[in-house]
């Protein structure tokens, strides 16, 4: 446990840090959702003050008042569990609350909770709620980057994020195999100094084969190599839901890339480039850096493997797809009432990525952490790594 | 034809008046698109503007440089012969161009177009586009109030628009019969001081039988006593598809009505308020002005029969649903190129609407007007009319 | 009113005629239901039996025993004031009851109401309602035959219906302009010799401007030089609803036609054969009839226009599209009860045709009678007569 | 490998027993298909049979004549990489071949590869092929029988597939839970005499915790109690997505299940009969199943557990859900070329069962056989076995 004035200090950080995201926004980028998956800024903005006026300041502050009594209604998402949800009315419909007026919730709130560690005793069990609250915005300010991404990246007008993000990436190594001999190993966290998710947690033995695990991941130019070789015509190399995904929605390249006169371009937040051939392979989907480890003749590592292995290589420029389904760990156990929401009941149907990206939090970028997307998904900075 | 100096004045006019009408709103409201049929307020900004410069400035004004040449894309709509339509972007998505860009694009629009009714002279032909542009214009501020209450009725925090905007009017006279003898009688416009759209031209002549048509508009309590009468849940009432379409939408009440406290209310412009039983009905479909009408053993009038009893009874208030479908007049012709995209392609599958509202414009309330609308959309100030 | 023993004959020869349509047929042929426009032949089968039972055997024959309790919730179509319809069992899904069994309750039900018409004085309302049932089966005469051009057409053996049935029909005549003076004129019928559906009644004046019609139908080759003049690709000429129609749909010939080997090639209920360019075109929605009419510079004729002037040419080869919604005439009454649910409720969104073609009984042939359809609907054989 | 003479038997007795499970069928129920995870039974005789002529009788049998050119696109499934899918003509709309043609073809087939046998020496690479084929039908059985009863038991009807057919397995057996240590053990078939699939290859080591398992299944009383304690209604029992889906779906029960006059009753294959509380469980999601056992506070066995653990009880009534995603066992390699499609393209976003059921043909209710649906689908005869 941390002590109550170094958790004050990472709670202002990051409230702050969530701010600075959006600085280069325009309020009207604030407030469309031009897809399911991706949220509006003014939500994430609003989501994550909710949820520590929800689990800590209503019940715990003495005399706490809410900021508005509908903005429960308003910015609770999944916690199905908890009120009512918006049914009807869509996240990017939502005009008000205005932006201004949800900044003045965040400072608000910010300030309550500032006041409120400072001026009581907080016991574990809260502490540990507030520990939760501030991870929470720390994953939402990746969904923030990555949504803004998506809005901006989906505007006809490709606007600029900020001249100066760079999230062009050279992979300097030659491909080196790693190997790692069969036997018994341990998986997942204990409880330490560090910051851990419930689906961390239940340390536990597995059993792995030898395997060999890539130096260093796949690039834009071995990628290119693929879609020239028709991979994406090739139907052998496919999940069947991956096929009928890629001749539904027409993909034939990595999210967010263009042919532009000849040559492939992509979109990034540091405005619209030439693909660098010598540069990470990002925006991939696990049907995509599957079907790639196909046709290569290699496959994707388990989470298990790139956790046993991953002290051998660089890592957390890319997330990267493992062949893993998102389960829970033997003797998983989730947290009572609405916290337990917080991640069991994802548990099915996605696929399990590790080690983090360009845009997540330090905090987050640790051998154990376990990020979870549906197969099709690839918003996020995503990348393959091979192993065989 | 009007002098160049009257339409300079109207043109301004209509031009600033789109705007007041924008004032009250806050910048996120510009942005959102809660239902295919409204468009963001943003966009009713850009598309009366492009109007101007694509059909005027752009190749008759000489040296004329376009504020921005990705404008024609994002702005253009339903003119599928000028460049390419924005496909996959949805106008509820468009985050940039900025709401201060576009207020900038109309000021350089405004002041381009005006500089270029004074300076020149302008030929009958172009005059006539021009004014076409104003009452495009003129329609698209019916259309952004009516888009503007949808955006704020279905957020839930129903913000008010504008304190002072009153939609109630009350049905003061008793009901009576007005009659009419059978016989024929002209309908139409012909070319004349006024404004007309193509559809109204084509003065011919109709055979009407005897019919009576109401001194007044149907009120808030006469529709109160149908649904009362479970009017809803009678089948023989309504049309095969208005049956599917009010179970699908699980419609039982006008749009915009709240059982509140055991008590009818509704969200007006000027805020949440209870429903006033004296007061005209609106915010109904074709589908429910029949099903209405069905229950009382009447109807509703043709176009035909409104257009030629219309100088006996007060009109404007609400959109008069008639049974006539909206069809070509006789001899109709529509504009050559682009213009004629006007109004001739959506002669299929709608209801034409007479008379006028709250919300339009004083030179579209006139008695030969052709609105028209599909059977099911009522986010308009739409009332009925009985017959019989 | 027909004397019983007339009725019986003409009830006998219909069901008759019914089954004789579908004898070329398979057991399989008898359930399946490609799209929900189409109804399987066995469902056919049994509802235009169970009308006869609902509405005549049950409350008027004494001591009536239904065939089966359950048919009449599986065989109701449209009456939904009559019991339950089916709703998550769709009318393609229903194995049972088998071909078999629907062909003994066809033969208990028209030996019972043969009986009831031989042994009973039948009153003139009663007579009225049988005469309904018959006309109701003929009606579905029609679709079963289109029904099973749908069924056969769409399945990949392309397999003949009837190697004697003729669909080829050539159009002899050069074309001339018939006539028809501006003037008042009469529409509709009234109660006389012939049987009318309740939506022809009311014979009303209409005023008709002077026109011009076509003597005859436009032919395959006249349809293929639109084509050839890419009709399907200028937007100018299509309604917007239309268009977004025909790209969703990939739209580019008329129904059943197949490029194969260079040359065009229909499916027809005698086989798959080489579109004759001299035959009468067929399979045309009313979108497609008005972007030809549009090409050509001419339009579709109302319904009234034809009614007016058909005494001038041939018809009743296909049916046509007029330019007309299907709308009730003046004074249109409904039946009381579940046979008002018949026509009326039809009434919006879809266009009058007029004529018959060469699935329609030889009773409804006539001047007065209104089919209505859908405007994109195109597995009936409809047809193109031109006006001006 | 087996004899050739053994693999004769074996398959004539396959083709025998395919046709044995549709003999009490009606020509119109081979032919429906009311949903698309179900099959039309003429479709899975046609494709079972499709197989031995497209894998083994083409390229191997020497003069061989297809039966029908055409059947290979209508009657191949999911080996995208053999010719052409049908596309536009779903399955269950092709009421042509008739049934009696595809038994024609059946009996074709089957006399061809016997002969083919009697009379060559088959290489040991083709005799894999043919025994595929035969395990391919011996799954299509399995999937006829249930999507039998889906065609039948959504038929409003009703009706019987065989009097004598029984469901109903009585748990005899009081709860007890068999307790197996952690450590190493053993997953996965190595080639023996048995068949096994590609899937089940690769025998490898795994760590199992320690855990218990119950001796056996859940009984209907044991779900009732979880319905009644409003399990259905408890959304902290539910992953995300299964929420969704009993939501959208309104699924209260499991699948068959009808309260008729207060009391529970189910369609079996046997008839429409009282749900037995004491019998086993069947036809139930993983969904249902997970959330079943978070409600007792137990979980479901991994399909390691599963296999380590069934030598101490009893199995095959029911498959049994498992934790367990399908994913490929390390080393997993799959066939060359369309074969290759049999497995491998389905290891993402399914569940694991295990042990067969009342369905299933014995060859296939081995320890290692692994099963896999997406986890919403319950219309086989699934159940559960729970574990901690």
């Amino acid at each position: 446990m941390i002590t109550t004035s170094t958790q004050l200090e990472l709670f202002l950080e990051t409230r702050q840090q969530t701010e600075s995201i959006c600085k280069p926004l325009s309020t009207e980028d604030y407030v469309v959702q031009p897809v399911e998956f991706v949220s509006p800024p003014k939500w994430h903005l609003g989501h994550t003050t909710w949820f520590f006026e929800e689990f800590i300041l209503k019940n715990h502050k003495s005399n706490y008042e809410l900021f508005d009594l509908q903005f429960a209604y308003v910015f609770n998402s999944y916690y199905e569990s908890v009120g009512e949800k918006v049914v009807r009315t869509n996240r990017g419909n939502l005009s008000r609350p205005t932006v201004e007026k949800i900044y003045a919730y965040r400072e608000y709130v910010t300030r309550e909770l500032a006041d409120f560690l400072k001026n009581n005793s907080i016991d574990e069990d809260l502490q540990k709620v507030i520990e939760i609250g501030i991870h929470h915005e720390k994953q939402h300010q990746e969904l923030l980057l990555t949504d803004i991404k998506y809005i901006l990246g989906n505007n006809p007008l490709l606007p600029v994020y900020d001249n100066n993000f760079k999230e062009e990436l050279i992979e300097e190594n030659p491909l080196k195999w790693l190997h790692t001999e069969e036997g018994v190993y341990e998986i997942g966290a204990t409880p330490d100094a560090d910051f851990h998710y419930d689906n961390e947690f239940g340390k536990h033995k597995v059993y792995a084969n030898e395997f060999f695990i890539a130096n260093k991941l796949v690039t834009n130019q071995e990628y290119i190599d693929f879609m020239e070789a028709d991979g994406y015509e090739n139907v052998l190399l496919w999940h069947a839901e991956a096929w009928d995904w890629i001749t539904d929605e027409k993909i034939n390249s990595p999210a967010y890339w263009y042919k532009f006169e000849g040559e492939w371009h992509q979109y990034t937040l540091g405005g619209f480039q030439r693909v660098n051939p010598k540069a990470t392979l990002t925006h991939i989907s696990y049907y995509e850096a599957y079907a790639f480890a196909q046709w290569k003749n290699l496959r994707l590592p388990t989470e298990f493997e790139w956790e046993i292995a991953q002290e051998k290589f660089n890592w957390g420029k890319r997330w990267e797809w493992t062949e893993s389904a998102y389960l829970p760990y033997p003797n998983y156990k989730k947290d009572e009432g609405a916290l337990g929401e917080y991640n069991g009941k994802f548990m099915v149907n996605q696929k399990v990525l590790r080690g983090g990206s360009i845009a997540t939090a330090k905090k987050h970028t640790t051998p154990t952490y376990r990020n979870f997307f549906h197969p099709h998904l690839r918003w996020q900075f995503n990348g393959i790594r091979l192993a065989k």
